[in-house]
C-alpha cells in the first residue's frame, strides 16, 4: 500500500504512529506531497483527495482512503485484533469520542491558527486567511491543553487504561503546536508528562526516520 | 440508555436515525437540552460534554459518549452485528472517510454559516460571530453538495451500495441546509434523487415524532 503524505506534518504523523504500532511499516510505501509548494492543492492530488488534506491511503487495488480516522480504523482492524480504535463498544465509544474532541479542541484549532493567523504554508499556498478566526481557535487550543491536562490527571492515557487512537491524535495536536511555537502551558503538569511518555514509545520517536519518503 | 439532545437538531437528528436503523428507539430516554436557550452552554452540560454540542448518550451507569460517530459506533457494534459502519477493514475505512467528509465539507460547514452569518440560535447564545468565515463555509457546503452529487452519481449509497453511516451524516447536512434555507442546487440531480429516497426510510421520515422529548 502507498501513503501519500509529508514526513513533517502533523496529520501524517497520526497514521505514520498507527501503521508503527500496528507493525506495517514495512508493508508501506511513502511518497511525498510536498506541503510548501501546495502539491497537496493540485488538481491531480484533489482526485485522490477531494478535500485536499494529506495523508491518503491508495490500496494496490487503487482503492483511496482519506481521513486520519478512517485510515487508522482501516489498518488496525486488518488483522482482526484492533489494539488502537477499541475491542467492545464501549471501548470503541469512547476513544471515538475523545479522538473526535481532541481533533475539536486542539489538533484542528492549531491547525486553524497555523494557516489563518501565521504567514502558514505562504502567500502561493495560504489564498484565504482569516485571521481573527485563526486567533480564537489558537485559544481555543490552549483550553483544550488543560482539558486534556485535567482528563490525564484521573488516568493513564486520553480514553482510559491503554493507548488508543486518541492518544495519537493528542500527540498530534502537540506535535502541531510545537511547530508552530504555541507552548503546552506550565501548569499542566499531567499533559506534559504523559508527553514525555508518549516521546519515548518507539512508533512516536522514531516516526520520521522510520519511514523517509522515498 | 439516555440521549440528551434536541428534537430538531440536525446533529441529534444523525444518532436518532442510527437508534431507529438498530431498533433501539424503545431502550432509549431522550432528554431535551433547549438549544434556543443555550441550555448547551450551562456548566451542568458542559460537564457532560467539554465540548457543549448535542447529542451526548448517558448509560445506565453513568458513562457519557458524545460526538456522533461516536455514539453511532457504540450503538452499531452493541448487538456484534454492524450495519451502519463496516464489518470489513475495507468498508469500515471508506465509511469513516466518508462520514467524516460529508462532516467537513457539509454538515460543519453549513453549521458555521448558521452559527456566523445568520442569527444562528440568537444574541444570548450566539455571543461571537464571524461572518465572514461563515459566508465562506456556506460557499464550501454548497461546493459539497456538488461533490456529493457527483458521488450520488456513481453509485447508490454515499459510501458504496449499501446504506451507511456516511448517508446519515449527509442526510444530517441536507437537514441543517433545510433549516437555514440553503436550497441544494438544482443541477445536482442525483443528490436530490438519493435524498428523497432517503427520506422515505423509516428511520428518516420518523425521526422526531418517533422519539418526542418525554
Amino acid at each position: 500500500m502507498t501513503i501519500y503524505d509529508w514526513h513533517t506534518g502533523p496529520y501524517p504523523a497520526r497514521v505514520r504512529i498507527a501503521l508503527a504500532e500496528k507493525n506495517l511499516q514495512s508493508r508501506t510505501r511513502f511518497v511525498s506531497i510536498d506541503l510548501w509548494k501546495g502539491e497537496h492543492k493540485t488538481p491531480e492530488f484533489l482526485a485522490k483527495n477531494y478535500s485536499g488534506t494529506l495523508p491518503v491511503l491508495e490500496l494496490d487495488d487503487g482503492t483511496l482512503i482519506a481521513e486520519c480516522t478512517a485510515i487508522t480504523e482501516y489498518l488496525d482492524t486488518l488483522d482482526g485484533a484492533p489494539t488502537l480504535t477499541g475491542s467492545t463498544s464501549l471501548e470503541k465509544g469512547l476513544i471515538h469520542m475523545m479522538s473526535k474532541r481532541a481533533e475539536l479542541e486542539l489538533l484542528d484549532a492549531v491547525s486553524v491558527y497555523f494557516h489563518h493567523a501565521t504567514p502558514g504554508l505562504g502567500p502561493d499556498v495560504e489564498l484565504y486567511q482569516n485571521a481573527e478566526w485563526g486567533f480564537r481557535q489558537r485559544d481555543k487550543a490552549l483550553r483544550g491543553m488543560h482539558y486534556f491536562d485535567a482528563v490525564l490527571q484521573t488516568r493513564p492515557f486520553v480514553a482510559g487504561e491503554t493507548f488508543s487512537m486518541a492518544d495519537i491524535t493528542v500527540i498530534g495536536g502537540l506535535i502541531f503546536a510545537e511547530l508552530v511555537e504555541l507552548a503546552v502551558p506550565e501548569e499542566c503538569q499531567a499533559l506534559q508528562a504523559w508527553y514525555a511518555r508518549m516521546q519515548e514509545r518507539p512508533s512516536v520517536k522514531n516516526r520520521v526516520t522510520m519511514s523517509e519518503p522515498v
